[in-house]
């Protein structure tokens, strides 16, 4: 079923009667495709949720394509982002493309679905403007972080859950209480990674995201555990290039007070209730989606 | 009946709930609001109406500040731009928020004019890659530029009057050739703008385009007329920096072979033909904004 997503996006890029978009998009990669598969397993395959589908990850992508920009990032799933390859100019534009067509499209399926997934586009551009903002603060404000994850990362696939659950006839907010939790424990567990995996698996540099000024929430926890004394080490650290020793007191720290298995745990917390909630109304084949969305290695 | 638009901008703005959004939005210039007027001229300043020249005034504004960020532009309206202000990132993410909330609230509008203006921003994106592609051969095929002109500036001002027209229940054909010939001519109109007008009134360097490597429609009708030494002469010149000798024979070969009458000649046949399409539909007050639009400082 994800293959006839994928000829759609396809189809909706050939409409476009661009060579030079034709082969951008040929060139990025396709990812899991976890929102269109969510979207599926909700709404089933008819046309109007393979189309809902495409446009979610078209607009994901386009998405991706402005927070590597954004980023700097040379690298994006082991390969070189396309702002590495053809410079920011191409990857801007490209986004455009893709978030237009996709909004353009949305109108050929319903209001309905349109309203919900083009709000989602507004909460993830706010969320990410609100990333870089706070990247230049000392963030301890748990309620913040997780107010700039819902937006940056969660507002979509909640979204995606919602639209689904409009296409099926069945109640919006539940699913899009589900997709809420599931995005936000995604994020979570995106910035734990950050701190646990070894900076060659990643491609980013160790403790990437605090370096970059980013308080994710185990920096947030840790700050919380920490004596006065330590606390302003912490802070005298935020925001700058890491000697190994100083990775080394951050990582030993988080270590002593259990930060990441409290990061963690608040993750499959959220996890659980969104298996709890679609349990209850009798989707238990959601439970395996949710699963692969925190099958990740730590 | 401006002020009606300005109002509904700012108050779209306010349902974002962000002040960083807020104040940001404040500092940006608001032009003309060309588009806005004409929506308003053709019809009238119902609520739908205001709405529309609101989305289509916010998409132009993230369509400039995208540009902006695209063309390394430090000024904008003689003032400096946002992306000069506050960074690559802050302009990006400003223009998607502005794009996606201009999206959104195209739902509340009508389906019919959510899809006319949601493709011309599909075309605008892609008219922007093809112009940043072009510039990086020495383009003379004057239908390749007309074809992206047209993507890049006239799709929009064409959007713009069709939508207008759909709201006021007039035949949305004949206004859409008006406002595509109005952004045909407005487009060949700056590029005449780049080669006339002084470096320091324009805020650029002299031939910015031609150094950019854009060869806009005057630069195509040189070539044309050129003997073949000095057809290779203006190659040899494509997209370098040029020195004050080399600037002066460019300028003064178009001044013998009258180019820049030409092209000018192009853009007012083209608001002629505009104004005689409206006259012919009794819409007398339109030639008013299609006079405003070509009135500049040659």
């Amino acid at each position: 079923m994800l293959n006839a997503v994928e000829r759609k996006i396809e189809q909706f890029i050939e409409e476009l009667q661009d060579k030079e978009v034709s082969s951008l998009y040929k060139k990025l990669p396709q990812g899991k495709r976890l929102r269109a598969k969510l979207i599926l397993k909700i709404a089933g395959s008819s046309l109007p949720v393979v189309k809902t589908a495409a446009v979610v990850e078209m607009i994901h992508a386009a998405s991706l394509l402005h927070d590597d920009v954004i980023d700097d990032a040379d690298t994006r799933r082991s390969k070189p982002s396309l702002n590495a390859l053809y410079g920011n100019k191409t990857a801007i534009m490209l986004g455009d493309i893709l978030y237009s067509k996709g909004f353009f499209e949305l109108n050929n399926i319903s209001a309905d679905v349109s309203k919900v997934v083009s709000n989602a586009v507004t909460q993830l551009s706010l969320g990410e403007l609100k990333d870089v903002s706070l990247s230049s603060t000392f963030n301890l404000d748990r309620e913040i972080y997780l107010e700039m994850i819902y937006q940056k990362t969660a507002s979509l696939i909640e979204a995606s859950s919602g639209a689904a659950a409009l296409l099926a006839g069945k109640p919006k907010e539940v699913y899009m209480t589900y997709g809420r939790n599931l995005g936000l424990a995604f994020q979570m567990i995106d910035d734990i990674l950050d701190i646990t995996q070894d900076a060659q698996t990643l491609g980013k540099p160790a403790l990437h995201d605090f370096v970059e000024g980013k308080t994710t929430l185990p920096y947030i926890y840790l700050y919380e555990a920490l004596q006065d004394d330590e606390r302003e080490k912490l802070r005298s650290l935020h925001a700058k290039a890491l000697s190994k020793e100083e990775q080394g007191w951050i990582l030993s720290n988080m270590k002593t007070h259990k930060i990441i298995e409290r990061a963690t745990l608040e993750a499959k917390t959220l996890i659980d209730e969104a298996i709890a909630v679609m349990d209850a109304h009798g989707e238990t084949a959601l439970s395996g989606i949710a699963k692969e969305m925190i099958e990740r290695d730590f």
